[in-house]
């Protein structure tokens, strides 16, 4: 397979650089079949580009992030342009190779879960009978999920909405409009839009998209040109802040990559958006808040000699159960199993990924060791 | 001089291993005479370890940090021990060679304004006369400072407080009351002493001096074993927020480095000192404020145009002020001088060491550049 001109040709590199480039490739095995993913960005491919049967499912690109609304989004968009909900959840692609349909994480595993779910949430067999060389790219979200759980008001498992329809080999996204027909056409649900403006009307518009999301503590906004090629990325306060509790309540583990960007997004909002030295203070005494009060609670917990980590919870066939936890445990993550139970046919499992760092740390610092410094 | 086994000697390695351990030592020039410093630690050579005129001067060791004061103080002493305070200027030590009084930087650099403030501030010229194989390390405080400006209430303008006396080859110490009897002797000036206590009782002693020096906003204290060898130090909340709105003033050139680090002893802090979790949630607000309103600022410095950087002054002959500017533009420094005056035969000037990474990246962020992620 390696000298295949037709997989050089559906990756878009040299039939000489293939070899090198699928070097660079993780393999793996899903359903007793091979694939290979890209676990980084290489050769002008994005990350998580995986092949699977000869097949290529492209990864989904990086959305640049502005720091500032204006100039920031007119600067970047030269036409018309929407705005959708950045939902809370994981990236998820969906394809369809060799008459399975497969779910893949955005480093291009082939997670046993993921598609497991996509099988039962998304009825996307007729999509994908017409339209076989496209890939839907959603957000999996809802509070039982294995990577990144976030509550939503109307979710009570899992959901997964769509935000790009792409070209499976070349990630082309198709443009708004057809993404969106495409999805009404199959009843695929999708991300909340917020409706289309110039460049110059737009920062007014996310501001109050802004606000608005921001007191839902939801996530933030993408905003997409209407041909699909251009997308650009805006959180809010209550994402950061969010982050940084998250991150805090294991600093060992995230604190140190987390804090610095965190602070620079608020920062440069506070300049932007906040009316009062008031409101800047307000928003830097809950910067510290959700820093320190989490890292203090879980030095705490380990002085107490409790487990620290992230608990997720997951439901699924029993066979899938067990892929997953396989897979993290082959990652070398720590599972503890907090509660397993039967619903009907499904196995409920919450567990925690232990955050060894964390536990290391924090304990070898309690007990007096030393930073040298 | 390479193969000098007296240098060898003197450095503490094998004569084999001085050439590999000389090529990583810096050359400069000092008043005329040719010298040379290592400026991270190498061969088990502390960093800052100088060699002049083939006489070592030894680097000042790194003192290791606990983030608890029980067990971490108990744990590091097994004898008694003396707490005194950490002021917060930056390091110098202070030798004599063929004859010149010098005074070196914690690099180990033999900074003009350094050498010719020790001359100016302490009358050592006795102490070495009858001591030659030792050296003085202290920290010069003040706010006439070219690298950590701090005000103390009793320094006008720069202050040189001894707390170590050491081999000048060997770095070893003195002990405690031998260093104390020698400042006293010479006249020379020491850092504040809060007693002397066994391991067991020293925590409780440290914490209520740290209360005491937090409401002062100093910096911390320095624990010492009697006979010298051992050192640990702990710092007050005061201290690491005032690192973090200088950090954060400046959050392009600091922020990401010092953050992380005194969360860390903040949390720690916390666990430790605070009394509820409103003191705690207390802290954490101040953290927060510590971090973003200096950052906020800076930004609408950087969009009004204004210059942002550390602004410092000195005082000195004007040939000594003219090389300590050479030496920080050498450095690739960007230097803007504020004032610059005469005072009798001395020159004042204040100059701002221009901070490039947070004007441009400021700069180029609120003009809209896109953080690709």
């Amino acid at each position: 397979m390696d000298a295949d001109p037709a997989l050089a040709d559906a990756l878009g590199v040299p039939p000489d650089d293939l070899e090198s480039l699928l070097e660079q490739f993780q393999h793996e095995t899903f359903e007793g079949q091979r694939y290979r993913h890209l676990a980084d960005a290489r050769h002008g491919i994005e990350r998580g580009t995986a092949i699977v049967a000869g097949g290529v499912v492209r990864g989904f690109p990086s959305i640049p992030r502005t720091l500032v609304l204006d100039p920031g989004v007119p600067g970047h968009f030269d036409g018309r342009l929407t705005i959708e909900e950045k939902r809370n959840g994981y990236n998820v692609r969906i394809a369809r190779i060799d008459g399975d349909i497969l779910g893949f994480t955005r480093s291009g595993y082939l997670c046993p879960y993921t598609t497991a779910t996509v099988r039962e949430l998304l009825d996307s067999g007729a999509f994908f009978e017409e339209h076989p060389d496209l890939m839907l790219c959603g957000e999996l979200i809802g509070p039982e999920n294995p990577y990144t759980p976030h509550e939503y008001p109307d979710v009570e498992s899992a959901r997964i909405e769509v935000f790009d329809v792409r070209h499976r080999e070349t990630g082309t996204a198709l443009s708004v409009p057809r993404r969106r027909k495409l999805c009404e056409t199959y009843d695929l649900p999708q991300v909340p839009d917020f409706g289309e403006y110039d460049p110059a009307t737009a920062p007014e518009a996310v501001r109050s998209v802004i606000a608005d999301l921001d007191r839902e503590r939801k996530e933030g906004v993408v905003m997409q040109s209407i041909d699909g090629t251009r997308q650009l990325k805006y959180t809010t306060s209550a994402t950061h802040r969010a982050d940084l509790e998250h991150a805090f309540s294991l600093p060992f583990d995230y604190g140190r990559d987390f804090v610095f960007p965190r602070i620079v997004r608020e920062a440069f909002q506070a300049v932007e958006l906040d009316h009062s030295k008031g409101e800047s203070r307000q928003r830097a005494r809950e910067l510290g808040e959700s820093i320190l009060l989490p890292a203090i609670e879980t030095i705490r917990a380990v002085e107490r000699s409790e487990t620290v980590g992230e608990e997720h919870t997951v439901r699924a066939d029993p066979d899938v159960i067990e892929a997953l936890l396989s897979h993290l445990r082959n990652q070398g993550i720590t599972i503890e199993i907090e509660r397993d139970e039967r619903e009907a046919d499904q196995r409920v499992v919450t567990f925690v990924k232990v955050a060894q760092a964390t536990r290391d740390n924090a304990r070898d610092y309690l007990e007096g060791k030393l930073i040298d410094e």
